[in-house]
């Protein structure tokens, strides 16, 4: 295995961390929804109070891959969970352990912050990803189906 | 329809968050998984910088049922998103637009703090609130499957 590092995104991340939202999104065929900024990374990501933070695996110094997660919450255990919102490693360093390095280094950290969960959501066609996260103790859970409600929706209803 | 009010829960609603919860997961079967205690519930949601937030609605004065949720991140958005984790209705209090006032509440909370997207899950076999989901304008998000590490499958992949 490469020698993987992992560390905590700074604010001169932010145009590597789009690069990476961006090549996830095209992954996924998903292109399309993506709108966010470098501005949005540096506001969301690196100001006052984050609610949302960002770590980066690197090989040999060069950057492979992210994961961007936040903190979530569940009220049948009364304790947080880390929910991680995009894991994405570059495909020329693939097979090397970054995802699983990254993966591990969240469980830690819930681990440490008292949490009882790692949780994310997969698109149910990618079944390499999907066997991968099965072979690390993962579970899905299948009866369950996220709702949403955005765009002219949401402001339909804020004004219900 | 009722005069519904709707109010940040405050420290003294603890137990009855707590009863609101344990209701909740009786309603879905899944009572077994409810570790929460009261002092949880103070410590996450009452504690300094709470990552983690109540509403309780009242009909008349009397609760009548209850929202949780924290903010989520989209990194295609490059926006917060407010997640729903529970939303719950006591029986006395159902057909009376409680659930209705309490999701167009989060709505328009979400509105005014620049998120793209109101979100929860729900269970498949739940058609009752998966109609009224609809109704409001909600998408199932049918593709996607949530994972989950825990439990002793979380302690292995912090040692790994």
């Amino acid at each position: 295995m490469a020698n993987v590092s992992i560390r905590p995104a700074n604010p001169s991340d932010a145009a590597l961390i789009l690069s990476f939202i961006r090549d996830l999104a095209a992954y996924e065929k998903l292109s399309h929804e993506v709108a966010a900024t470098e501005a949005d990374v540096h506001a969301k990501l690196f100001g006052a109070n984050p609610r949302v933070f960002c770590n980066i695996a690197e090989i040999d110094g060069e950057p492979a891959g992210f994961a961007v997660w936040f903190f979530n919450f569940s009220t049948f255990l009364g304790r947080h969970g880390l929910y991680l919102e995009d894991l994405y490693v570059h495909p020329q360093f693939r097979g090397k352990g970054v995802g699983r390095a990254l993966l591990a280094h969240l469980a830690r950290h819930a681990v440490a912050e008292g949490c009882g969960r790692l949780e994310w959501w997969v698109l149910d066609w990618n079944a390499p990803a999907i066997d991968f996260y099965k072979s690390l103790g993962a579970v899905a859970m299948s009866d369950w189906t996220v709702f949403r409600v955005t765009g002219d929706a949401l402001e339909r209803l804020a004004k219900a």
